[in-house]
């Protein structure tokens, strides 16, 4: 079944420039879907780094397991992605089937397997059948070129109904470093991990112990700040790759000023990578941004506009254009984090709906309701409890989640 | 709008008796629905008792916190409930209505506020005028009657596409002594909470502190086991009057052995009712239970499970007929309890499709799709590490929900 794009697809897609030591290849293997492709081969110089977040799903992948295993080496000569099959729950199956991978992998770049990293996405609970990379993988190894970076990003959608991009170039001791990344995901995606798959290339030369640090500094504000559907994976994998052929020198600790210059680039790449993966949400027609202000701490706001972000009510009320902000009020008092009902206000974008435990004096119901016809949809919950704070991302709940979860499997 | 009965509604009502010792009315106040019952008076007479378990939202409504501070007095000569309007996040206005609301039904019953107890559901944050009840309580109060208990279960209603009844009779001393119970609730509906409204009356001579007890022990296992999209309501209230005009002598103890039998039959009509409450989730075709065994505790079992009934792609799945068992590992890993990938086993009815971590050898897709069909399905999640279990009942996510509440306030 072929679900339509997203009505929230950006209108053009990033044009990224090749990025000197990496090179790529696709293919179309047929493991699940026919008639395009669906295993990506990427392939690193010597003396890439590597960094990872992964699931913190108490059911991870086999490849997430094999990742987990390889990333305290942080060094990476290629990648194996492939949809149409999470080899999740697959048990000895699952664990054979990523090192027969990772040796057929090995053996067309010339590396250790400890260099290889993988990834799967798709149904749970089918095996992969890892001979049908027996072959390929060498060929594709003959075809590698280092664009266009749309045919990595189409070759790991699943659901995704756009392929994902985005990508930074910035200047550090006078010379251009690139830093480009790809995403997937549209469903069972929820904050507290990477999101389905990310995975970032720079040719900045950079410490894998920094970029881990980064990465996992970053992560937080970006695709662990996001929600579809408070589904949380088996299979999340975000991957930072750098090949460190730009000419500057390393960045070695997180203390060199540098790393706070790269960091700040990497985040705006890796935000942008989320918020598609929420444009992209299964079924979604409108972005929502949940502002949490005043609360406790920020651990206590996260909490809080992930519990408005994930309700099921907030989010069907969206869809249809409705200013509840009632349901706002639920879901702050279902969030079991410190809230004083008298004390809370809500605003939908800049109009102030509700003020001291009660409807706001100046609510303007023409008003809201005409905002609530936008695309964006920005909610703010002002606790008024101390200076901690916090954003979620989400999309509405609509007709075309429950019809793309209803037979997606069959 | 109105929306049609659900699938899942009993085929015919539980006929209630008169309970000696309460009486009521039902009248048409038109706080928002037109042509339909929306405020119920009961009265009790002297020497009723009462318990009571109210939400655990931060941003509970006015009439919650009227009860919450008349509950330690454990008497009770009324009840006022309306539906239409929740009286939540009002703020000062919804407390000045709780208190005229309560003087009023005082004044016409002839007793006291701190005995009068109250409850309303509907939209939150519109302030609900008390003034609409002047007169109307007085009036009420000249035509109580002891029959029939549907009327008072149709009052309620909001969102509901069937009345909840729910009755016992049992043999205490050689007396028939009687349980009565009604409940309403559609959406909004999560556990950590007693329902949406829930009153349960017997004329059991029960002492006030062992009614409650019994009370808090039996909720855990019905109405605090359900769940139908996870939002936990600012006005969730289950309130047990014990008129105690049966001939028997008072249950002053726990340790009186017929608080156990007493507080068996409660526990029916309580789990009867609330499955009920399941039966009539919004948009639901299917009733769903989730039996989580093995795991390290039962608290850790019941944190689990409903993991599993939460999931929006479970019940989606389960909407589309589609046995797709490779969700429930996915909520199980996403839950953040003990949980060993590698020793899990899941069966849907009696079928085993999961064990040891990947898809049963004897996984016979065939007869799974055809179990899919039924009307109730059965998950059972076996984790192989201790012997923590529970069970959270639930009903699957289909287009009716997103229909229901993408316009339900306007």
């Amino acid at each position: 079944m072929v679900h339509p794009v997203s009505p929230l697809a950006p209108k053009s897609f990033a044009d990224l420039p090749a990025i000197a030591g990496v090179r790529f290849a696709t293919a179309e293997a047929g493991i699940k879907y026919k008639n395009r492709t669906d295993v990506l081969l990427m392939a690193f110089d010597e003396g890439t780094t590597a960094a990872g977040v992964l699931t913190r799903s108490k059911c991870s992948s086999a490849a997430v397991d094999w990742c987990k295993v390889n990333l305290p080496g942080g060094r990476a000569r290629g990648l194996v992605v492939n949809s149409g099959s999470a080899n999740a729950f697959t048990g000895a199956k699952g664990q054979a089937s990523v090192q027969l991978t990772a040796e057929l992998a090995a053996k067309a770049l010339g590396c250790a397997t400890a260099e290889i990293f993988l990834a799967s996405t798709g149904v749970i609970g089918e095996p992969l059948d890892a001979n049908k990379f027996a072959g390929l993988l060498d060929t594709m190894a003959t075809r590698l070129n280092d664009t266009p970076w749309m045919a990595p990003a189409k070759a790991i959608m699943t659901t995704d109904t756009f392929p994902k991009l985005n990508g930074a170039t910035l200047e550090i001791d006078g010379i251009a470093v690139k830093i480009n990344g790809i995403a997937k995901g549209s469903g069972m995606i929820a904050p507290d991990m990477a999101t389905m798959l990310g995975f970032v290339v720079t040719d900045m030369p950079i410490a894998a112990p920094v970029l881990q640090a980064l990465l996992s500094r970053h992560v937080a504000t970006s695709f662990n700040a996001i929600t579809v559907d408070s589904d949380m994976s088996t299979s999340d994998t975000l991957l930072a790759f750098a090949t460190s052929k730009a000419a500057v020198e390393l960045i070695n600790s997180l203390d060199d000023p540098r790393a706070e210059i790269f960091g700040k680039a990497l985040r705006d790449v890796l935000f942008d990578l989320a918020i598609q993966v929420v444009r992209d949400g299964e079924g979604a027609t409108k972005q929502i941004s949940i502002h949490v202000e005043g609360a406790t701490s920020d651990a206590s706001a996260f909490r809080i506009a992930k519990s408005i972000a994930d309700s099921p009510l907030v989010k069907t009320a969206i869809a249809g254009e409705d200013a509840n902000w009632g349901r706002v009020v639920m879901a702050v008092g279902k969030a079991g984090e410190p809230a004083d009902r008298d004390k809370l206000a809500i605003r939908f974008g800049d109009l102030l709906v509700a003020k001291n435990g009660e409807r706001a004096p100046i609510y303007d119901e023409v008003a809201t309701s005409a905002y609530m016809k936008g695309e964006d949809i920005e909610i703010t919950a002002s606790l008024g409890l101390g200076a901690g704070r916090a954003t979620v991302y989400t999309c509405d709940l609509t007709h075309g989640y429950i019809t793309i979860n209803g037979d997606y499997r069959s």
